[in-house]
């Protein structure tokens, strides 16, 4: 036996089910739950212990991880099950919900607990980022909002899951962790559909794949997102692949809705959240989300063997670069805006998503300087925002001709063009919002 | 043999047959060139005389009318061709150009006629809208820019193929007939669209298609382009229907090419052009544009039975009505906008507009009050901006939950999001562009 804290888990996807692991290597007794039988198999081979009932989970556990897919999933979990979670922990036990789930969520399980007589529970706004490999490594990047004395209790396994540079604690208490997922989703919303938008666009200008990949990655084109998805997208990896769209889908939903009650316009969003639907309505939902480059082109785009001579080639790479610098640009934006909106400190926000699958040379490079736009600093440097817009709407215009939809590359041009009525850096789009 | 001046005329699609054949049922001789045959054999029936070559269309006809698609046909049929029309044209002809194209386009025939040493031709830019049965009856509506001399020389021309109040002459020369086209096209884009927006949301809420048509014509919601598309929509009547998809993604690429060369957003259009490339993918540019709907919605809208309860029925139809409500108005401050920004007089644009394919309540009630603030004039009146957003709001919410994809609900919601940070009314959505 180990004398390391006993940990319940619930919520063996792809994600849970690695950071559940992670530490049983480390030499936790996790005690885990799934409703998906054969998921529990594979997590007691793996060495974690398991539960056939939320409460054999829950009993006895001083510490306690909910990893479920959506806010209704952890209020039946929590609380509206028969052998609920929350009825069978014991007192003192510390509680993180690593779910993405709306910020008002996160706040009403801390009012339920306290109207429900378990205020002795330390509870944790605790969403995660980092995808289903850093997971199972312990390195994923984790937001997390609680009161001082729930963070004091959780930090250690907070740590377990995490690399040391990639907690954050948010300022500000419960729902804070899930607002700073919220922005950070953002990034990773639209640069997951700009990543097929980008493939779709080089398959219909008849650019091969793999030297697109080549080309985008270590470039000023680079994203996270483009990067990671860019490999399933090559191999067609899709069937279940890593990252369900019905993921993505859930947390743009989320931030539309957020957006939407508080009356803040976020164009990039919205429109991949349209795409993403038309999607989930061609049944793509279950599969990866890097086959929303179907939405783009309808065979695998590996199919796509260039016949271009390398001087086309070279206008053509560099087009599916110019697209992804502008939409980045604007993701960036629209991230830190929303960010500066909500509260949010954006250092942190920039700290832990330029690491951090929302990632991008552009959000590295102009969102430093965006933020500097957002706080009223004057600030120098970074790109022209005259040089951003010429190179998409050249790109757009490409687009246009090959007759490959450019929702995000299109959309991203507008707001450049609101953008450069108020400044002369590319930065100074952030002012589309100001 | 009629005593009225000889006619040629190139372009016998569904508008231009419909121009053609009433001149011919006017009394005057029609020379009618078409690239396909069996056309050809119908102008004949229908008591026009039929030319196998362009040049055969031509000659000795001091007056002729070109109505082909594209601005590259008509290059093709004016200068191009070895038996081209310009080359034809007895000395002192007048020349409508009715398609469709870029003002530069427009701009350049002028400078080949003079270069080309052909000035004595009268040439008018004269777009039309209305659609082919209002082609058919004369009673398009038409755009004219040209000299006084041309004008004058072509006007009764014009008045043949147009009803007393519908035939409009722009200031400004040649290239304003097809800029006014354009600023109007902005509106016809965003409609034809919305209508396949409404008519999915509508499916999947589970209206029935037919109430929702009854609904919305002589609501507030009502637009010329909804009254007009549904009822191929609920026959299902696309093939090829009575207006292909592949004319207004010509179109609205005009417009948004347009839009990237003097850098003014157009955040509608550019959604619309991307759907509707969607389209194109999918095989639809030769079928009715209303089969659009089928971006939102997989089967026949008409197959939709409801069930819903008169009070579940009444909050849902309330819903369609204010996505098209909002979209509409949004749509309307664009063209309004747009023909500011390329000096177009607004005024006119109106009287145009409000009783052609671009009408709408929104456009006719809210569009006069957005000139008032597009020329600075405080103006009162009209709807709250907030009740358009509260609403819009609340159908974009809706068409989250069941899954339609909202692209231009949730872009006028942005759009109008924006607007209200700068005004109280829903005419001040046009501050979007200020």
């Amino acid at each position: 036996m180990s004398s390391k804290p006993a940990i319940g888990f619930c919520g063996l996807g792809a994600m849970g089910f690695g950071m559940a692991t992670h530490l049983v290597k480390q030499g936790y007794t996790v005690t885990g739950f799934d409703v998906y039988g054969p998921t529990l198999e594979r997590f007691t081979k793996a060495g974690g212990q398991p539960a056939t009932t939320l409460a054999a989970s829950a009993k006895d556990k001083l510490f306690y991880i909910c990893m479920v897919a959506t806010a209704q999933q952890a209020q039946s979990a929590l609380f509206d099950s028969e052998d609920s979670i929350v009825k069978s922990l014991p007192e003192g036990a510390t509680l993180l919900l690593c779910s993405t789930v709306p910020a008002s969520y996160a706040q009403s399980v801390e009012k339920q607990l306290n109207d429900g007589g378990r205020s002795d529970i330390h509870f944790i706004d605790c969403p995660v980022s980092g995808g289903a490999i850093r997971a199972a490594d312990g390195t994923l990047s984790i937001m997390a909002g609680a009161s001082p004395a729930a963070i004091e209790k959780g930090k250690w396994l907070l740590d377990e899951l995490t690399a040391p540079s990639k907690l954050f604690i948010v300022e500000g208490g419960i729902g804070m962790g899930s607002n700073m997922k919220m922005a950070h989703q953002v990034l990773a919303a639209i640069q997951i559909l700009a990543t097929g938008e980008a493939f779709g666009f080089a398959a219909r200008l008849g650019l091969d794949a793999k030297e697109v990949r080549e080309k985008v990655v270590g470039s000023e084109a680079w994203s996270w997102m483009f990067e990671n998805r860019s490999n399933r997208t090559l191999a067609e990896d899709f069937f279940p692949g890593a990252s369900a769209l019905g993921i993505i889908l859930k947390d743009v939903g989320i931030i539309t809705s957020m957006a939407r009650l508080t009356s803040f316009p976020l164009p990039l969003c919205t429109i991949s959240e349209q795409v993403y639907t038309s999607g989930h309505n061609l049944g793509l939902t279950p599969h990866d989300d890097a086959m929303m480059v179907r939405a783009y082109f309808p065979d695998p785009v590996f199919s796509v063997t260039s016949t271009l001579s390398s001087s086309e080639k070279e206008g053509k790479l560099k087009s599916v670069q110019d697209l992804l610098v502008g939409i980045h640009l604007v993701s960036a934006a629209e991230s830190l805006a929303f960010a500066k909106f909500l509260g949010l400190p954006l250092a942190q926000l920039y700290e832990l998503a330029v690491d951090a699958a929302g990632g991008s040379t552009m959000f590295k490079e102009e969102g430093k300087l965006m933020i500097d736009v957002l706080e009223g600093k004057g600030g120098d440097g970074g790109r022209k925002i005259a040089d951003v817009v010429d190179n998409l709407k050249k790109a757009v215009e490409e687009a246009q001709k090959v007759r490959c939809p450019a929702y995000l590359g299109a959309g991203a041009l507008n707001a450049l063009l609101l953008g450069q009525r108020k400044g002369e850096k590319a930065s100074d789009v952030v002012r589309f919002w100001m």
